[in-house]
């Protein structure tokens, strides 16, 4: 059985930016903890609606046609499809929840396409 | 498209204690606030794992051979089958994530079992 996880500590175990840890898993679906600094990129997800929890900081979930704004406390859910690219004007530490094998850049792929990780 | 959710808003606009709201959804999941004051009762479900994760107050999830005690930006997943009973001695303010029609009293039945009630 999985323990308990306590959020706050896990983020304080790396720094790196937009390097989603695995800390926990939830039926087929991953619980990840990410730090994000800068801007991610513009990407999709065709197979599945993708979870944001801002923990601590602001995100910025950029899509086409708006921005949401997330602090603490604020969740957002992009729809399976949905083009979106999240921003940290300064640092955010989020959970986020998809289903195992979702790469972290969807569709687009390229240099910032993060291998599962378990923390 | 849903919106963004200010789970301690939500929260703020309720207060019945173990009257699950579903303030969002993830594909076939629903994202549920909740506010445990007292203890819940005895129950698992057998087709999903059960995540919590405790917003404010401290949340204890019994186990039949031990407790978890979940402070704020803890969670936990109790495994399908698994028999557990929510308790807080004081109030807690808890998200919640399970598939779209999982009861909240699992196989336990009985007069706890709330229907799903979106806010």
């Amino acid at each position: 059985m999985q323990e308990k996880v306590n959020l706050a500590e896990r983020l304080a175990s790396f720094d790196e930016a937009f390097k989603p840890k695995i800390v926990g898993e939830l039926n087929d679906y991953k619980l990840v903890v990410v730090k994000a600094r800068g801007e991610f990129v513009w990407h999709s997800h065709p197979d599945t609606d993708d979870f944001f929890l801002v923990l601590s900081g602001r995100l910025t979930i950029q899509l086409r046609d708006r921005e949401v704004e997330l602090g603490p406390g604020e969740l957002f859910v992009v729809p399976r499809g949905v083009e979106h690219c999240p921003r940290a004007d300064e640092e955010a530490e989020v959970l986020l929840i998809e289903p195992l094998g979702t790469p972290n850049t969807g569709d687009a792929g390229g240099a910032m396409t993060a291998a599962e990780e378990r923390i």
